[in-house]
């Protein structure tokens, strides 16, 4: 299939800004590739002194111009107040991934027990390889040890896009620092969520014509909560396809995957953010699954298949959560 | 086999104290039985207004006599200062177990939005089926509708007790409001952690001779988070089986289960006692498995596989998560 | 004197946004006026149904256009990377101001307890009388009971602009969701913060050349918290100088009043954000006050007078506060 | 006037246990003095090496054995179910007083940034002055510079009972991390209120024959929030008059002031106990001073006198907040 591309062009954009020209026109059902490069631009790639980003001229703006997003990507159809559907046909990473640590950024950055995390912030350099596909999409990753003679640590890639947003209302946001809270509507945002990944389709709020899709920040892999705030950061593309439901509000973005529903939730203290999704999927399932009110709050508190994912977990301001249920239980 | 057990016994017991004679000795490694009834004490079973229990003896305590505990047992070469190792051989539930909306307890006690949560207080009766074994630890749930014109939702039962601990220090707790900070010591307490199940081992520090263990509130299914702050409640009973390892200090209760590890913590807010439990879970695979610190950190960081699990986010204060790592990459 | 001023020109203007055209240019240490309208724009006023408001053109945006500030306003002589300090001589509210349950915002807003609140918007006139100076400056509030035979209730008015910020960086960001984290720089925001009053000098940090300021949501009074998220709000004026501190880094912004320093913060959960601003203050006592690291330690620990103000506390995410030491302790 | 008197007696209590004997017995309205020893049972006292107190017996319990109290004082004519209204007639300080860094106390403990904090634990002396009463009631401290050719800082002292509770109903909690949660019921705690002070009247709930009041860490002065962990202790004595209201129920626990009146609460996170205390003081308002739902809620956003405390600050698990309201309001 002769697909249309949204390229990598520098300089690369850090911002969801819906004054900017769209970089490519899509019409609903239409597939296209985006291509995306790492959090820190294709600077850092070897087991080298991360502290090297420090003294780019990125790193003296506020928030840094870390995580640059592809985009605006303009869907033909969409208008504001519509809800866009993006459905997710594959996530491919490059060859190679690498987390870091980066000074000032992370949970242990200044914590003594840790002299080698908060001292030191070296990047590690992790190897892909590819799978059944032929791509990375399916491959694996090889993590190597400190100490040299152990052999690396190996596991299934589990790509996804950590970056995924349409441009907000009349505010401009960083990419970087862009997971809001519901108020500010559920237009995405930098959330690290696992579940953005490939037969995924994403809810997101429509505020422009056009809707104006971001994507960026592919992750290779990450473990819960994106601990010290840098996974297994990799460029790549993926492939997406729209549709819409017109004239739609949605208390913040969800996602639908082949076997369940999430509803998701940014902000903090995460009981809170949890407390708020699980009220939102309970109206989720009243107005669109014939639950009943009392039975839908039971059904939460005893199914066994009712699950929290904490995704991102992230300081000082990047936590996102979701609240999931099967679909086998919605029919 | 002819196991010992600790039965029922009224009164009801619900505080962990050092100070009570033991119901029953163990030796190490010898199996035994522990039988509990549900967290009402058999009061609530059957479709009705749960508010007769605000009328009960019971609820005239504070906090309330909710979720009786069987115990405490002596375990015989347990030593104030050792880690006991609790495997969990069975988990059986009775035929039936209720869930209900109680007055004044959980998220949307007094939520506007939601009036047949915060204005009602009905019990919902849920039936159990045998499973393969013939017993209800592998059998099924079914959750009847509010609508008695739709079928039931069915699921299999995930049976797990809510409340598991050893006698605390010099302070003798509620077994109903007893997960607690570190500070406190890892000695266990009210959960509700759906890994507290059949295969586990659970990992809690002696603070006595004997260790003094108390188990209860069984649970035969519970979503994530224990929405409203109550489960599928049952009477039931357990089979374990104890280990000790002797002299040995762990910051907070873990578990092990088949194929993985969990460091356990408990408190508020969310973020911050994920964040202790991946700490401590850091010096755990450094002190044990062989882990370096830099690649400890980037590895929780990258791995796929690493997990967050928020079992309990029950206001005000029950809060307990784990952070899981599969044991193939500790091998 | 005749001072330059800002008027209030319509449209109104509900963002701060770097790439707007000055209103008005101001010499550094020249004094100026600026209008400011209240946050509903003058649309409530009367003792009449808030919903109103909900109809309006600007509540069709995300987040609301409640909060427009007056700006910008450009500083001549401040650059990028320079502090801005901003003299506040006089805040001069009019003679009414007015308060209201909006529906969906505030903490009772759907509390079943409290159904005048969670079920109704009126909004509640506050009478202004003049105080010695001939101006609301110095002025008593006069605020009416529900049952009109009882006396109303009075008090001394405490006016402070709830808005001050310069132009973020490469972001626009909304006028009424616009306190953040330190990572976005301590530009300011929608604080609510008392102190931003007549006699204070706000510590800003610079993105821009000419600092580019905006002010707005002049509150007449206003309780600790702001409970429930709308103060005494009323149109008026401030009266204004600035100075700048070249080339100068400061991790969020300051306040400095007559008798006392604070280090401002904003954030969640409120405990970590007071510790994040104390640790700051403790960098400032030992940059500028020849402070030593552990006296500074043991000082905030074991001084009566050192304080923590919790200005603001709005949910789901508008907190403010200080930690404020006074200036005698610091010669 | 000869008063009975609760004295210091060895072995120290670290608990609140309703099974102890009482130590005194008083009758309602008389008066009765109350010796405490400081929140290290004596052993620190000079510049020293504060880790010696690792090392004895009390370090090895968990909770570890650090503020003792005195008590139980019975007081004749209080029942359960009663409020017992405490009244501070003084309180008196020795004449010195000290603070320290303890190994793994405190937000600064394994913080890298400051190292002569989270690497040292020296103890710091402060010397106490008498006042114009002859007493240290009303003394002043003398604070001692790192730098010795510095002069020390001082300041008046402000001495309060970090310590005061009744027993709890069916638990023993330990004093040091004992201020809970509503749910356990306002029976007081280790809360380092700075308002439970001279003047003040203490408001807790009784839940025995005779209440059985603790007193106990007595602080000299505190700054807010109590950074990291340790104020000025010293031993001290109070005065005391304890008053009854039969049968009453109260969310949790108040203070009264000469002025004002403050709702007491307790937990994570501060934005979650502000607002249970604001809820909590509408009801106070609406029940006791005739307010009106809609206007109290109005009155507590844009009073300006309206005050939130936060007193106490410390990680992992003690924070104790107020909202405060002067009577002046209330006539």
């Amino acid at each position: 299939m002769d697909r249309k591309k949204a390229a990598i062009e520098k300089p690369y954009n850090y911002i969801f800004d819906a004054k900017m020209p769209p970089k490519l026109k899509v019409k609903l059902g239409e597939e296209f590739v985006v291509e995306t490069d790492d959090a820190a631009a294709g600077i850092l790639k070897q087991s080298e002194d991360s502290t090297k980003i420090w003294k780019t001229k990125e790193f003296e703006y506020t928030p840094i111009l870390l995580n640059p997003v592809t985009g605006p990507i303009y869907i033909e159809g969409v208008e504001r107040g519509d809800v866009v559907l993006i459905h997710i046909l594959d996530v491919l990473p490059a060859d190679h991934g690498w987390t870091a640590k980066i000074e000032g950024l992370g949970q242990l950055t200044y914590d003594a027990r840790f002299p080698k995390v908060s001292q030191k912030s070296l990047v590690r350099a992790i190897k892909h390889h590819p799978g059944p596909s032929g791509t990375f999409s399916d491959g694996t990753a090889e993590f190597p040890r400190d100490d040299p003679s152990k052999p690396p640590i190996k596991w299934n890639l589990a790509p996804f896009f950590g970056t995924i947003a349409l441009a907000p209302d009349h505010e401009s946001i960083s990419s970087l620092i862009g997971p809001y809270v519901a108020i500010k509507g559920g237009f995405g945002g930098n959330w690290d969520a696992r579940d953005v990944k490939k037969g995924s389709c994403i809810w997101l709020q429509s505020f422009h014509e056009g809707g104006l899709l971001f994507v960026g920040d592919l992750h290779a892999s990450q473990g819960d909560g994106e601990w010290g705030g840098i996974a297994n950061e990799s460029p790549g593309m993926g492939i997406f396809r729209c549709d819409v439901v017109k004239n739609k509000r949605i208390p913040y973005a969800r996602i639908e995957k082949k076997n369940s529903i999430i509803q998701l939730n940014n902000g903090r203290p995460v009981e809170r953010v949890l407390d708020e999704a699980t009220i939102w999927l309970m109206q989720w399932l009243m107005e669109d699954y014939g639950f009943e009110e009392a039975e839908c709050y039971d059904f939460l508190a005893t199914c066994p298949d009712f699950k929290y994912n904490v995704y991102q977990s992230v300081p000082p301001d990047a936590y996102t959560v979701g609240a999931e249920v099967p679909k086998k239980y919605l029919e």
